[in-house]
């Protein structure tokens, strides 16, 4: 039975086509405009579907706001926690750090990814569940995959670490914070230029292997 | 003439009183439900004035909410940032940076300041001005003082730092950010309590001083 099947994958394939303009569409309009700021008769009109169409993909306003910011959430920490191998000596550490630093600046200090953010958290007390979600795939995610690269490097005696939390979340901020926070209250114009970031991370893994370092 | 100057009085401290009575409901409703989806008649009767009167004093919407984080801000700086002696010896070098670490979670951890940072980030896009003066009076107010602080400590011998600044926000973020950020996503009840915030610190200090303490 062909025909039904060509039928389907053709319509099935609309669907997909809409879905993806719809969430572009919520992309741009909630990044600009906000949660309130955003009126579904011309998220649909920018999405050149009816707006029925739209409540029959994502079926609420705020279900595709969760479907929003889930989808590039995750999106971005896979960009950050694409297999690396560990480094093979304890004289490749500071190198190893500073590319894991500089790719997970590359992606969080993306715009889109940080006007996302500044959204999610000027809507803490609206969606409570949403910035949890932004928390575990981003901060958390990143933390808990650190603290277990740590862990085995203090195995293999090439860091000294008594916990590989506290490790891993002073790792991460020394990296991300003033640069994130930065951002996130003066904006784009903010973020270091690629020369910026790469002095602010050896400072960071500086500081970081002074603590941290191989004792001998 | 002592008449008029006692009715002027009256007048002024009826009229500063309304003035507190407006900036309260404000922080009540801002911080509860944001920019837009706060109300101008429901703020005129929460501050039991005249719409009139909220606009006589605060010229807008806008002007209103201006004044509510400068004002909030402010007030947060001046309690962090009121006179500590430097530190007498490099013994006592530890214990000061825990002080002032202390000292600075306990006023930025405040669940109002906090809502205030959260409002002010998710507007940033439609008040860069708000966030910025933000940024001014709470980051960068506390690392332009800090780094003037080590600058003074590296001349007595008791901190090794090539660059004040860059120790600074170091410090800062070793000590703010992990607090300060999970607030910002996971809400209020993420504010970690006294005996966690000193441990903290402990090791926020700790990590510092492996990398800028005197070295011998």
């Amino acid at each position: 039975m062909p025909e039904p099947t060509t039928e389907a994958s053709a319509t099935e394939s609309a669907s997909a086509r809409k879905h993806r303009a719809i969430l572009a569409a919520a992309e741009e309009m909630f990044l600009r405009g906000g949660y309130l700021g955003t009126n579904m008769d011309e998220l649909a009109a920018l999405s050149q579907v009816s707006k029925q169409t739209v409540y029959k993909h994502f079926g609420s306003k705020e279900a595709l706001f969760v479907e929003l910011v889930t989808t590039m959430t995750d999106a971005a920490g896979d960009r950050v926690h694409n297999e690396v191998p560990d480094p093979a000596e304890a004289g490749d550490m500071p190198a190893y750090l500073r590319d894991y630093a500089e790719r997970q600046l590359d992606v969080v200090m993306t715009p889109s990814l940080l006007q996302l953010r500044r959204l999610v958290i000027g809507e803490v007390g609206r969606f409570p569940e949403l910035a949890r979600a932004l928390y575990e795939s981003g901060p958390k995610r990143a933390l808990t995959s650190l603290a277990a690269v740590f862990a085995r490097l203090v195995e293999r005696g090439m860091l000294s670490i008594d916990d590989p939390d506290v490790a891993a979340s002073q790792f991460n901020w020394l990296v991300m914070a003033a640069p994130l926070n930065e951002a996130m209250l003066l904006g784009d114009e903010a973020v270091p230029d690629a020369g910026a970031r790469r002095r602010h991370v050896t400072e960071a893994v500086r500081t970081f292997l002074a603590a941290y370092g191989p004792k001998d």
